[in-house]
């Protein structure tokens, strides 16, 4: 069976996401963004799949450096609804509880149900939502409540005491599937493209390098600036493009780039992940 | 005296950048970002100071969600050097150790230094660098290591065992001071604006609106795309211009984007801290 890297534990979000994406495959569970792609490098997995970013909380930088670091190509992408739940033991009384663990994302993306509801709990930071859950298990301590998937409830046999609890339901998480060797997709063709631009460090550069893409009538996704490593307060831009690293109107807006004396990165070419998937 | 409000516990990155930029002053020590906005909102505070980008890490999103949904005015920014070290006990032997203990960015900064010399070493997060350096104290155990500023191991009268371990040293931290009632500079004049811009989602917007600001030649130092909440996939830009709220041509850039169906809301108009203040 095909064997994908993920952040995190069984029943986890990332775990849930692999599952619907790499049809009949098994997982290798990692502690770290870090580790999972030391893991699909080291060719331990064939492939490895990456939350980038969250419809509420941003992207994941530690996820875009690590993109730029590793030689590895993306291939796919995939979305996720993400929906949060207090989770605890079945006669949790939400009155006495002192302390909720998640994934600080996780906290961040309830934090206006933990002002209201909770206001004078203690938030703690885990590395994981489903192993926050494992952990007020193993605790056994009925004033600790964990965030998490109902999916992680279940697998540890904890109880769901709220539901969607997420700040606002358009709560989406995007998901990049990797590989070290090859550059095509899984299945389906290519119609995005995410590349690195540097630009030149003048005014106006980023101005003038998005004109490429208005030129070809290329629209953009994403544009997310990144520090430039060893250039304080220089940036990078990692951008999304609507458009196929094989079509004419691309390469033209990548010459146009490169004119600019603009430095352009392929990171990879893909079929775009629909939202309409996320009801499936 | 003065009190500031800090993420971060004495001889922390905040504290240090604090005790340089307001000077006589006490600390107000907040175990998140979001208490120390609330300590700042409830009055028991009279500044903030808030870590909002690392030159190696980026920004820091969730500073920049609290900056739009709290009502605070951003009045100045500094900058502070980062240089961390490893710290543990006078006889630590690095080939015993296990486990190093820091904040995620702390870690991440030294990610080459731990994949090099500390491979097989378990990174574990923590909520602040100098916090970690307490617990390593607390914990007593020879194969437990931290990652933090100097001053934390003086502080905590522990051992630096290495020095410098980031992996880059072009690694500084820009802090911005927030107010909640005066939007007026404590010392200067103001040359630099904070704001938040909302463009249209039509092809081309992001583009359209940087020209506003390069037909009136002002130089952006910062473009940070934030999700929208409740609009998957729309964002939202955080832009920092060098120039003051109070000068025509960004009276008259803001006009544009405003003709442009843009929504843009200042942050705070402020005097530019300068990296030469780092030597200091």
């Amino acid at each position: 069976m095909t064997k994908i890297a993920i952040q995190g534990e069984a029943a986890s979000f990332h775990d849930i996401a692999a599952s619907k994406f790499f049809n009949g495959s098994t997982r290798i569970y990692c502690d770290s963004f870090h580790e999972t792609f030391k893991s699909l490098i080291d060719g331990e997995a064939d492939y490895a799949l990456i939350a980038i970013e969250n419809s509420l909380y941003g992207s994941i930088n530690e996820v875009y450096d690590l993109l730029r670091k590793q030689k590895v190509n993306i291939i796919g992408e995939t979305y996720l609804r993400i929906e949060q739940c207090l989770i605890g033991f079945p006669d949790t009384d939400l009155s006495s509880v002192t302390d909720v663990f998640s994934h600080p994302v996780a906290l961040a993306q309830c934090d206006e149900f933990l002002d209201n509801y909770l206001p004078h709990v203690s938030r703690n930071e885990q590395p994981d939502t489903a192993g926050s859950v494992e952990f007020v298990k193993e605790q056994n301590n009925k004033s600790f409540v964990a965030i998490a998937g109902r999916e992680a409830a279940k697998h540890y046999g904890m109880t769901v005491l709220r539901e969607s609890i997420e700040t606002n339901k358009e709560n989406y998480t995007r998901f990049v599937a990797i590989s070290k060797d090859s550059s095509e997709p899984i299945s389906g063709k290519a119609n995005k493209t995410s590349m690195i631009i540097t630009t030149g460090h003048k005014s106006g550069a980023l101005h003038h390098a998005l004109g490429a893409f208005v030129k070809q009538n290329i629209n953009l996704t994403k544009l997310q600036s990144r520090p430039i490593i060893g250039k304080a307060w220089h940036y990078m831009f990692y951008v999304d493009v609507e458009a196929s690293a094989n079509e004419d109107r691309l390469d033209k807006a990548i010459d146009e780039l490169t004119q600019q004396d603009c430095k352009v990165t392929i990171l990879g070419s893909y079929p775009a992940g629909s939202l309409q998937d996320l009801n499936k």
